[in-house]
């Protein structure tokens, strides 16, 4: 059932991401053109606090033109094992350092067209690290109770795939 | 903490994504550059049968290069609704009629770079409606118990965003 590349087209290359148009063979012989983005893979991490508050970022996304309410996450860079990143991308966002972490998941943030995956980590024993600069006005640290994130999540206020993906397959928590 | 759109250039408008390069002010002044995909939203559908059963498909999925099982999904067209999406490709790729739909949760699937957003439904009180043809190699209709789905989860074979936070926003799974 797979499908066979025959021809390859780079329609971008940015710094981020490159844009591939596919042309591909379907296993019945028919022809198809794939638009495909190509991202680095990203991780995030379900920081939680020995009292049991879960650490999360409230950024502007320009992508979606609104406000979100997520884990800390970030790209992984040339090199870097996701690991590295998560524990960077951590101390980074919220000050916090992670003595260890668990991998929960991996998954691929939209098969149809983009080859994106991103791995969730869960940390714990955290403990205050290099402290964020008071004047960061791009991301605010905000900690909540299992409860509270429970509630943001029904209200919509959390509601991105990694943040979902993370807290529902920790916490184990119904959507209805 | 909004950020400033200053400049909007179209590096690439293909078929199905539109790829933005914006330039940006932060709140603090900075300006960046922001690789944008829009991508005109997608739904996906958790179909329980009578018995209890899920209904998935599995197809080879070109952006990640290897099969994938996953609940039955697909691309808004243009004015067309979520839920006639929904009813749409669920018997066009299942075979299945649903009687009624029911919102789940809505996600932004990777919020710092594109805007795609997707809508699972749940789809009970399943008929069949058309059959689907015989000889259509590139997907096939996957039935399993919630147990089996557990499973499926638990070796990675489904990992992809929508399906991973449907089936466990529904059943309230924990992956630890």
């Amino acid at each position: 059932m797979q499908e066979q590349l025959i021809h390859r087209e780079v329609v971008f290359a940015g710094r981020l991401i490159t844009v591939y148009r596919d042309a591909v063979v379907l296993p019945d012989g028919e022809e198809r053109v794939r638009e495909i983005v190509h991202h680095p893979g990203a991780v995030a991490i379900l920081a939680i606090k020995d009292d049991g508050c879960v650490v999360l970022v409230r950024q502007y996304r320009h992508a979606i033109g609104r406000m979100s309410l997520e884990l800390p996450a970030g790209t992984v860079e040339p090199g870097e094992s996701p690991e590295v990143c998560a524990l960077r991308e951590l101390e980074e966002e919220t000050g916090y350092r992670a003595r260890g972490l668990r991998e929960l998941v991996r998954f691929a943030v939209s098969p149809g067209w983009t080859d994106e995956e991103l791995v969730v980590f869960i940390a714990e024993e955290l403990e205050l690290g290099k402290p964020r600069p008071a004047t960061d006005e791009r991301l605010s640290v905000v900690e909540l109770t299992a409860n509270e994130v429970r509630a943001a999540i029904a209200r919509g206020e959390i509601s991105d795939a990694k943040s979902l993906i993370g807290l529902l397959g920790y916490f184990g928590w119904q959507l209805h």
